[in-house]
């Protein structure tokens, strides 16, 4: 529950080692940071924490139980049961847990959480984090950028609805390099592109309306959708991308609303939706009467040549809503993304945007702007397009080295990811948590595919070259151990 | 719906104004910005913009007509019914008001939105707003801050769940001065406080489960309660502050779940809950086992001396959930607040948190946490308060001068408001759009409280000096002239 336990023992201390612990639990409980209904941590993990025998946690939750704070259970797990003042009255204290638990939203997929957790362990190696390493992140231009704000003007208010004009204005400017024509009143900017699918799902559409997605799909792994009450229908890939052919069967069987699609280096597959596919989607879309989510947000990290037109550069009725982002490029911590779409859907998600949370960071907003205006964002990517390129041509050979007969993987043209499909069906649960006792953290092909127990996103943007030798071989180790039926040892 | 019509007739062109107005329309239908069913400005609001006759814009609307693209509506106003392609096509163009319509999400208050976008337009006089004067914001300060941090280390990475972990810190500690207890790990970084309460509402609280509030309260401008299915209901105050008596009759009768109150210079009253007040409701909670969410935004505001511990410094069951928050003292755009709570409800809201947004923006987290950090807070408040004292003793007087026998007020301690009573019954929504005319925006109190037409919000946070006085001795006049019976012209 905690992050850490913020507390340690004295050793120095005349009082009980157990005493101390004692004084611990009830200080949080006090505190009203543990409450009633709450699981604490594990004996063994209070033990390994606090680095004390367990007979010392052992003594200090009974004296606990004894004083009614706590209480054993018998499925296994110790519990607040009490407050301190609550264990002298008659009524039953608030149990929190009630709330927790009524509460109208979903809570994210356990493996989910999990992974977040995780992903704060120190010295963990992730393997298929959707993230750049933090030396791909631009360190030095971001100093080089609030040394400059630092000696202007700054705008510390809210800003209006849609986000500050002169970043919609630059936006509206870098859309137009890759086709898009617009005006800075059809872009709101939001707090990243995972807020824009939030506000479109509370926004646009209706509870129990379908969305369809590629499948698998980043999609799969966020349920923004299905947590506000919609379905989501996966429909089939193949090199090209999205199998539109298929769509017009899909939309009937579902009465879907609406498509989300990512054209380009697609999560978790990495596939480029080819212009070929592209142009057929747009018609069939057209047809249909079918709008469209373009997630875009990995379009400017190419590596060769940019990919085809976007969606939204071949939509003259205006059926596309067009999702960029600064969170795949220059920083996530900025949290700055857009969407450009016709401007009565615009000003809808503008309003439910100032009703949840009065707009994006201002400050945010202004570097962002200084990154496209100033060219860095240019001069950027273009190191970086290198860069990634070089961890993908390593990971491949590292997959080449060590995979090779156990799995097969596609050679991505941008983005960050490999789709690995494994030759046999492995449990993947145990896979998951034999290399986090590694020390890896692996991206389960579940989270994006319900379907697959047969594959894993890899991506080469996070773990560093040694770190990825070290986690491949590992993987690879510990696939052939699970590997049920013959294995090509060739 | 556009901010502006960011375009202009060339007057020097071979080609007719009317054309172009025609080539204008089009391009804004072809690059999807007007969508079908949208309403297109009016012929007057065109004509105004774009400094043409009347007789131009009706020509240009004819031509768009007859192209099939608009059509006029027998309850008036002109609508784009066509794109340039489906005007040929044999099915109805896509609709997207049809989605705008079919939304969850329940659309701001008409006023609310009417006042969010009128807070933008250049000059207005904004008299009740709810933030502080872009002088009275630290530019100084946080250029000092940006350009400290642009010498450092800086993270561009996602934050962990509960957000950065300094920052978190920094804030124990500072609550900590207010006689609240808590570690880090039951601290949730949020992107404002009205964040805080949109994720209560969405993680905590069952649909048709009630919400008890003030009356007025803050939480009637914004129903985020009501937008997630929760009743609201509103407890009388007065002098010193909700009358915590009444609680166990009207928990009784709707069977709320949760209480939300703003015991700090209340919004929109200015009322400070007594010490007897705030033992009292404590106590009454803690008996019904009602929990609170204790909004504190305001609390660092005091003019002569600090306010009443908080609740939450009150609370040894952990039934507070405390919202603090950055936006009345430092900085609105940093959109950088917190709660804090029970560990089992922080992870709660922390995990909805990462499925909506993955966080506030790491660089606003930066940033607060140095404001924190360098005592550059305590020194800006310190300051601040004089300020905002000083202008709270002019606008007094000039309610005196100007308003004296129309209305009453009280005299705040702290915080931005003033909540006024006018002597008799206005036509409210009247006096906003006169008020509107002269160029000055009111803040009514119905947006607080639906059933009083007699209250205005006034903030002398905003308006600078001269604004306040043309301000207040005009909204004296329109009073005068509204206000039907008797006037004591004294």
């Amino acid at each position: 529950m905690s992050d850490r336990l913020d507390w340690f023992l004295d050793r120095s201390s005349p009082e009980p080692l157990h005493m101390q612990l004692v004084r611990f639990v009830k200080s949080k409980i006090e505190d009203g940071e543990w409450s009633v209904g709450m699981r604490i941590p594990s004996q063994r993990d209070l033990a390994a924490n606090l680095k004390v025998n367990r007979s010392t946690v052992v003594a200090a939750i009974e004296e606990l139980t004894a004083m009614g704070l706590l209480e054993g259970r018998a499925g296994g797990g110790t519990y607040v049961v009490n407050t301190t003042w609550s264990v002298l009255a008659a009524k039953p204290p608030l149990n929190w847990l009630h709330y927790v638990e009524a509460g109208n939203h979903r809570p994210n997929l356990k493996l989910v959480q999990d992974i977040n957790e995780a992903e704060f362990q120190p010295g963990i190696i992730r393997l298929g984090t959707g993230e750049l390493s933090s030396e791909l992140l631009p360190q030095r231009g971001m100093q080089q950028i609030l040394s400059r704000l630092s000696q202007g003007p700054l705008w510390l208010g809210y800003e209006e609805g849609r986000g500050n004009a002169r970043l919609r204005q630059a936006i509206a400017e870098h859309m137009g390099r890759a086709g898009i024509h617009g005006s800075a009143s059809s872009i709101l900017i939001v707090s990243g592109a995972l807020q824009a699918l939030q506000l479109i799902a509370m926004g646009l559409l209706e509870r129990g309306s379908t969305v369809l997605i590629e499948n698998p799909s980043y999609a799969n792994s966020i349920h923004v959708f299905q947590a506000a009450g919609m379905q989501v229908s996966g429909i089939p890939m193949d090199d090209e991308g999205l199998r539109a052919s298929l769509l017009p069967h899909y939309r009937q069987q579902t009465a879907a609303s609406l498509l989300y699609t990512i054209p380009s280096f697609h999560n978790p597959t990495g596939t480029v939706m080819t212009d070929r596919r592209r142009s057929e989607l747009a018609q069939i879309c057209r047809q249909e009467r079918l709008p469209i989510i373009e997630d875009d947000v990995y379009r400017d990290l190419w590596f060769d040549a940019p990919p085809p037109a976007p969606l939204k550069a071949r939509d003259p009725e205006g059926m596309v809503l067009y999702v960029g982002s600064f969170s795949k490029t220059v920083s996530p911590g900025l949290r700055i993304g857009w969407i450009t779409g016709p401007e009565p859907v615009i000003a809808r998600l503008a309003d439910i945007k100032m009703q949840t949370d009065y707009g994006a960071s201002s400050l945010s907003q202004m570097v962002a702007e200084e990154w496209l205006r100033s060219g860095a964002y240019e001069a950027h990517l273009a190191e970086l397009r290198l860069a990634l390129r070089a961890r993908r041509d390593r990971a491949l050979q590292l997959l080449e080295q060590y995979c090779g007969g156990i799995a097969q993987w596609n050679k991505p043209q941008g983005g960050f990811y490999i789709w690995m499909k494994l030759s046999g069906d492995v449990p993947m649960v145990r896979l998951f948590e034999l290399a986090r006792q590694e020390g890896i953290l692996l991206n389960p092909g579940i989270i994006y595919d319900r379907h697959t127990s047969q594959h894993l996103r890899i991506s080469y943007a996070y773990a560093t070259a040694v770190d990825l030798e070290y986690g491949i071989r590992t993987l690879s180790g510990l696939i052939r151990t699970l590997l049920r039926g013959p294995i090509d040892e060739s």
